[in-house]
């Protein structure tokens, strides 16, 4: 019934963070600046908050930040931020799609840990490319699908690896909404403007935007890689230019077999991620609108609901929670958890030790080319009747 | 809070009703026998239970039956029953899958209604020949998809009809069970060795079994038809003949767009046979183990809990139940409803009237054809590497 | 995967029931006749219907019942069925509460079993008269709280028994409806009029129709007994006679204690039937409404989802139970289990052979009389403000 | 689907927190800095966070906290802030029970706004003092019943004066958990020590730790009082020196009745605080454990799925909220939801201007007494078996 100590944490500073994007309006910008307060080991200290300078100001104004480290643009703030003493450790990266990888590029040259939004890039090129920089760069480079800092995502890839299912044979996973069920992106709304085009979205619209989250949870937590997929993917709602729901079926390098739902068009669906993974030896279920049960379903015995921190979860749960069972934990919790990890990542390296091996359940730029491989693979697919593509 | 009269009848006569299969040790007949009796409209008179003429007859005395109405084979009794003066009203028909034609064909041939078993047939020549008999027989030919009896699956299909959801987007539609996840079949399990054997289950083992099931609700509630589907069939456990896991894309007439589950090695699932229809203006889910609660979601408002014969049902959950909201009724009343319909249908033919128009929606032999025409339609796709294949 | 033999019953005839009561416009009367055929072990073959002659012949003529069968009262069928050769093996007593004694007295003189609903009488003289005619007579008395009929009741009786819960300390149970909730005794409700009239429902309103049922359900699964109860019983609507709300706290011969809330006017409640029991070493939980699941937590360990049959189930559930777990069962199959159990008693005594001892689970006179002794116990209570009453 | 402006806040500086008490080793204090940091309206800046001086100072190395405003004891903490051009604007006290007042009595003094959590005080008339006071200096004092902060309980508060749910008659409350199932405090367990020890807790165990909470979510979502009770309170583990489980009627000012049920040894519940509220037109149902459903049920339509934000909500959930629907938030949510309302307050004052008034609902000095009245009547009534006791 404590607080998780690697959470209240005792490291002698708090981390320096810029972040790039985010600014008045945005959505994601502000959630990852909670999910950097909520562990206290970040600050907030620089910004290059839009692409608009005058609203780059203003928003750095809001934040409280010192108006000498909001910037005019991202290249200009590498280069400042990399210059000074007290210069940021990371920066975050929440622009829409297409802003992802020059700034990326640009922080990794001026040797700035990342923390990027996902999908990581608008092309496979691109984003094989960054994930070579980043490579050879040294750098630590986060993408954020925040879903794997659920502390019972986690589990639930603790007791694959522990082998608690035996070899898997079928993966259910979907994302599915209904927000755009309607041409939401005629009517003012942004963020589903930006969603809809495919000059700032990329080549998918519901694929890239949550389809991409549904992928990497399965093969986060079955450890395991989708060789080939079979997709047909649709647009129901007349005139959107990106598809808002895909259907397809995948094979695992294990020999697993899945599927993977992504809509928004769901009608009465809010957030609808849910996964649900069966092995010779047990099943497992978890919903991210109820994230804080795992039902576990060992093959004759009785279903198991197994609740964040409480019997039957372990160190992976344990890790990437702050309260004990009971005290719901949710989205931004979970958020904040990959900020607490890269933060335990960059403090190890600064105080030359060991980072806590949890940490580093992080996922990286090579998740996040797996992703733009993913969607990659869903469009050319769909464009040739349902054949099978590998990835 | 009364009793449905419809139910509670007040017929002046029980419909005498014989049955073939369904003897000592099976599971499927007894089930048959329930369903026929609960409403009281039904009177089991006459059997040939067993293809071995002593299983038979013993298994007739175990139901009380006369001993001159046990028959040794369903030819007999055909012709037996046919020219009684107090002959079956219609046979039930409960053998495994490759034993539904034969007996089907002679009692057609003799004038006797048929309630007969699904899948209809173990191909799909037998099942149009059987169609078309029934179709120039003019006698009522009904197959028990049993799921489609539940009262609020109807009222599901009615609130499709009424337009409540708007156009059809997507249908996701599965059925898993884990009783196969071992093989079940080499430990004597009577049930699991014929539903495993291609030469009495015929080509496909949980598509037939299941699979027929999920396919029928899924055009059963939307009213609409399956075009083409694309599969991925699978067998895990080794030395199993036939698929005991299958993934399917489905194209429906309309434009919606589904997929298809089944599986019967799904690790903690015991009879998870569930839908959910996302229109344009509403989506709906359905739960089989959970059958009392309709989750109706119109676009924009909160979720609604339809339960069986509250507020939100009408006619036709009614008339498909016995009880008051919140006494719940189960698989067995479900199942009860195809019976009493096929009742319905049968005293209106003798009372010549105008039947209840809600008995029709028994699912009839051109259901049958339907499922089996989705058996061939998904093991040939599977086999071409998920082509699309027409129904 | 196989029917329950003993509810497919192999005896060698129908027992014969009786009726008195359930004519046309009742309703818990078509419950138990329904009930009374679902196993197929009794036949209905008589009946004084209505206490009105010429509803009783009608509703005699609705069930198919022999017209000579159809009595204008129960003193004269109790008269010439204990005279028939094939007379009644037992009579179904389903007449409003005040009607309960004088029938079951005159059956019990003519030597047939009977099966009364609940409460068992309107006053607790008339119930201990009653339960020691029953006693004098040997014959079998069940009383119809159906829900101890349920399964997974069952099982969770029997997994105290066992001692899974260790010494219990504490029972939350309710039962909590809302179609009373508006003056419905006004608009020609025959159910609501009868059970909100004095003179024919007792001294108690919702204490007396459903808290006996929660009250029931509480000492047949702690398997305990009620030493004293603390009661505040309260009419929401304006103009009603009776109490359509009760709470109270409860101390058990054990030392557990307790709290039972029953109520008619809870917006929004079907019939929410709902029990948690909490012992030393583990707790349980059932609702009527889901009664597939039952709850088990091991303290200390996930909570376990029991299903009907499903892996945790033993003998308890199976013995009551027809279909396979995955296959909901639900109010009247609970209630069937009454009526078969009910068989059993009666068929061993016929075949002078041990009863399966788990059809002893019916609740007996005995339950009765605790039921109205409970209900004059909270009235006494309630009136003294609360003063602790001894049962 | 933006964050909510008053939320990702713009006033022109954080304003200062103290803490008195939350060194190393405790629990709430913890939560508490979250709740302060979630919202960014805060900065912990100064504290007393130990008894022990030497704990305390670690504690605020651990805290990033500059050494000189690290105290030894809270008076010199009170005297010290208030001195400085940068003192505090409020205090957190999150000591036991028996040590809030002392420091709430010196910080009101020094002219401190007081955050504290709850129960107020261990005694009925230290608590009516501290109300004098805190009302006398005009100051803030925000008592932290923290289930108040909850969205969704903003929301059923909202539907309740609206008059959604007509006039009040049934209220059924409880908090249950198991956490203390087992004699935890002879195990070395500091929360379970202090929270079993009268002379730290008070008179009460889990009436005082959790029926508070109970009892405050019922008085502040019916927004009504309760006039009186009859309280049934027991010790289950041997040697424990305060109750663990305690059962409860109530009665309220409107004329509605209800119950509350607190346990400590309910095995297999964690956090388990659940309220129903049943109406004339309709009843409402909220859980801890799932906190982003309301379930509200108008007398005769279905049920329905309020989400946090989802359609149905209104301002009362919006601006208690960070994200949108579908994206789960929890309890450190809804902590930090009273952090900011009192931060709001706190700034209207600063710059003069009225505050939002949904900033209000936290509970304030007053709530905090009620908490303390029901403590001292629950144990009056219990020991006089249960006699009705005023508050």
């Amino acid at each position: 019934m404590t607080i998780n100590a690697s959470n209240d944490s005792a490291v002698s500073r708090r981390l320096r963070l810029g972040m790039v994007g985010g600014g008045r309006g945005a959505f994601i910008g502000a959630v990852h600046r909670i999910a950097a307060r909520l562990d206290d080991r970040w600050e907030l200290v620089a910004g290059a908050l839009s692409s608009d300078p005058e609203r780059s100001h203003l928003s750095g104004q809001d934040l409280l930040l010192s108006p000498d480290r909001v910037y005019a643009n991202f290249d200009e703030m590498a280069k400042r931020e990399s210059s000074r003493e007290d210069g940021i450790d990371a920066v975050a990266i929440v622009t829409p799609n297409h802003a992802h990888a020059a700034p990326a590029r640009a922080f990794l040259k001026a040797g700035i840990h990342v923390i990027c939004d996902k999908p990581l890039t608008t092309t496979l090129r691109q984003a094989e490319q960054l994930a070579r920089l980043a490579r050879d760069s040294g750098l630590i480079f986060a993408v954020t699908h925040n879903y794997t800092g659920y502390p019972l995502v986690r589990q639930a890839r603790a007791l694959v690896q522990a082998g608690d299912l035996g070899a898997i044979r079928v993966v259910q996973v979907e994302y599915a909404q209904d927000w755009l069920a309607t041409p939401t992106e005629d009517s003012g709304n942004k963020q589903a403007e930006w969603r809809t085009d495919p000059a700032r979205s990329g080549p998918a619209g519901a694929v890239g935007d949550i389809g991409t989250h549904a992928f990497n949870l399965a093969e986060f937590i079955t450890n395991d890689e989708v060789l080939e997929l079979s997709a047909d993917l649709q647009t129901f709602v007349a005139g959107r230019r990106l598809d808002d729901n895909a259907h397809m079926m995948l094979r695992f390098a294990s020999g697993a077999k899945g599927m993977l739902w992504c809509s928004q068009v769901a009608s009465g669906l809010e957030n609808g991620l849910r996964i649900r993974v069966f092995g010779e030896k047990a099943g497992l279920e978890w919903h991210q609108e109820n994230p804080n049960i795992l039902i576990f379903s060992p093959l004759g015995e009785p279903q198991r609901l197994i609740r964040r921190n409480g019997p039957g979860t372990g160190e992976a749960s344990r890790a990437a929670s702050r309260i004990p069972a009971g005290h719901p934990e949710g989205y931004l919790e979970g958020f904040a958890q990959l900020y607490s990890d890269v933060a335990e990542q960059i403090s190890s390296r600064l105080e030359k030790r060991t980072p806590n091996p949890l940490s580093l359940e992080v996922p990286t730029v090579e998740e996040g080319v797996r992703g733009v491989r993913f969607i990659d693979a869903a469009v050319r697919s769909s464009r040739r009747r349902g054949a099978w593509i590998s990835l």
